[in-house]
């Protein structure tokens, strides 16, 4: 039988999925489980977005440009013209997801054995688009204790070396909800400057900030040949189904090479651009409501959190993740033991272990990882529950 | 400036999309371009996926399973069942177009140095998903005079190294829509076991066959294995926008790496599998139309081509491509020749140079692909422009 690659089996796992199967079992009996352990949102999807699909006059459903249909480009040209990025359709290359413009980035920009610097804990997937283009993940420490502040710029020039070729940010933040300041901005176009560093930034939650204002990485004076931005519709828009981003730079050496890995995918899905065509067309105050929603979210959350006995969680600034401390010894034998062994009512909860966050072997056994993604009565039966676990759980510190 | 990656700089650009700047030019000087480069087929998408679409009651545009919605998994399975091809929902796994399931498979089965051996003339993506998973294509040439037969297995033993580990085939086959037959098929197969190789197998076009029978890859003894079945929805329905496609295996520890690839871009398009499980329900008959039609183009393309002086054009077995010889010096240049400096009777034709699906450097060089995708009208047309281009194309030979 043929080998599998070492690619294939270096490639993690999702640590937010592989609870899913004992989720499935605790629901087979019986248990209701409240899923705060994945950023899938309950706030429903623009209907104008939906209706621009079922309106569309579609008679054959062809290929759109490799970049995406420019008419949706030009839109979202206007729509990063309001948010301050000064960008041309022909810098915006249309990707399937957030995921495939963070692949394409790293693809174009990274050579095999290449280090990326990232401050952890981080979004778990950068690992696997990490493994898929061959490139080390050099993490370094933020800290529960600061709210998981950007590390002072000396802990980034410990770390680099001459392989070190980027450092990928994700503002705000997932899975901690922090909200980087423009000093700490400033700090990072300092770094990258200095050592010639691509800056990959995730910008996927910057609609939803509850303290301070979101500062783009392209933003950043000076930095137009490092920035690379990756971005998505599935959070800003609740339409995580959609699969469909889009990698923004002004280095145009680099948006042609990601255009040809572009070329040979063919197209992002057609119907998706005209959902988020459609998008781009809400009114102005769209956002609003969905960001007050969450913010009233994360405010029961937090409080909720933080009066449990033993329980820390920092105040989130944006995106809909809250990492909480909790006094266990593991928080992924926690996170099982949720699902396998404990109800409350009826119910238990699905959270994501912090363990999966962290490139450090051993941190975040302390932590979880929680998403405000539900309604507030899911999230005050949730931490009812998490605050009755937490007194008879077998393994609490 | 921080560098491009030198995989940003070896992927090769679209050598079916580069002539599109000289065909836009074309039609801004007003000539109609007849587009015969790219399988983007006129047949309408059917109504019945376009409406399941419409009418889905959608709030929460939500992920799918990274796998694909089970519901469509099953009746994928059925589908299989129908065309002699016995697989699980769970041994399915539904991607981005048929396009993420070649970079899943070769990612998940291949290292970087590693080689596979394609026929040539091949479709010319394999090259980049090739270069995005660091993998070496070695090309063994199958001839327009057998008509792109699978060139003998002795070909295949010449260029069998240590490190070779999967052959790569299209069948039918784009470009030259050459459909192997049971004979060739188990000749794959016994070189596949002989050497332990992967049979990454891209059956894309299966429902297009008028001469014999379609011999899947998974229809061979013994080679459960080693058989990596890569399909989409593209061209079977077409429905090239929606971006679906699968990557379908009975190896376990395939199946399980390509899912962890899987995990990390989260879920194919949402709307595209709404969209493919009403095709699965469309009548036994469906294909019969497009078939017959797709037919009737191919007959009179083909008689049409081996009509001209110094022209000549094998008969494809399936898919809805010909490969043909010209009386030419260079089908690059003739192919920009005919958009940038001819035109008869107002219109000019575009077609695809057939180096770009070459590995040989120089092959290919008096060769050009046609796809009929359009009505046999534009073919006609398009034979009458191409005629008259090869009475005045200066470099005739």
């Amino acid at each position: 039988m043929p080998q599998i690659s070492r690619r294939g089996l270096q490639m993690p796992a999702s640590p937010i999925r592989k609870l899913v199967p004992f989720a499935e079992a605790a629901r087979r009996k019986g248990i209701r489980v409240i899923p705060l352990n994945i950023g899938q949102p309950d706030i429903e999807t623009p209907t104008a977005m939906l209706d621009a699909v079922r309106k569309a006059d579609i008679k054959v459903l062809e290929y759109t440009h490799s970049a995406g249909n420019e008419s949706y480009r030009r839109k979202l040209s206007g729509y990063y013209a309001g948010i301050g990025i000064d960008v041309s359709a022909g810098e915006i290359l249309v990707t399937t997801g957030g995921s495939e413009a963070i692949v394409f980035a790293f693809m174009s920009c990274l050579n095999p054995g290449d280090e990326v610097v990232i401050p952890e804990p981080f979004y778990a997937n950068y690992n696997g688009f990490a493994v898929m283009a061959g490139v080390e993940v050099v993490p370094i420490r933020s800290d529960i204790s600061t709210g998981f502040a950007l590390p002072p710029i000396e802990e980034f020039r410990k770390v680099i070396t001459p392989r070190t070729r980027g450092i990928v940010i994700c503002n705000p933040n997932n899975p901690t909800g922090y909200l980087y300041s423009r000093a700490e901005m400033e700090a990072l176009r300092e770094i990258c400057l200095e050592h010639d560093l691509y800056l990959f930034s995730d910008e996927a939650y910057r609609e939803f900030c509850y303290e301070g204002t979101h500062v783009s990485a392209m933003h950043l004076e000076g930095l137009d040949q490092h920035v690379v931005l990756m971005d998505t519709v599935s959070k800003r828009y609740s339409a995580c189904g959609a699969r469909l981003g889009a990698l923004v730079t002004k280095n145009k050496g680099l948006y042609d090479a990601a255009l040809k890995f572009a070329q040979a995918r063919l197209c992002p899905p057609a119907l998706a651009q005209i959902m988020a065509e459609a998008a781009v067309d809400l009114s102005a105050d769209y956002f609003d409501a969905p960001r007050a929603e969450y913010l009233s979210r994360r405010n029961l959350l937090v409080q909720r959190l933080n009066a449990i006995p033993g329980v820390f969680c920092p105040t989130p600034g944006g995106a809909f993740y809250a990492m909480a401390r909790l006094p266990i010894d593991n928080s992924d034998a926690f996170c099982q033991w949720m699902l396998e062994s404990f109800s409350h009512q009826g119910s238990t909860v699905m959270m994501a272990p912090a363990t999966g966050f962290y490139g450090t072997p051993g941190a975040g056994r302390d932590e979880v990882r929680l998403a405000y993604v539900l309604n507030r009565e899911a999230i005050s039966e949730a931490m009812d529950c998490l605050e009755a676990a937490l007194k008879v759980y077998p393994g609490v510190v």
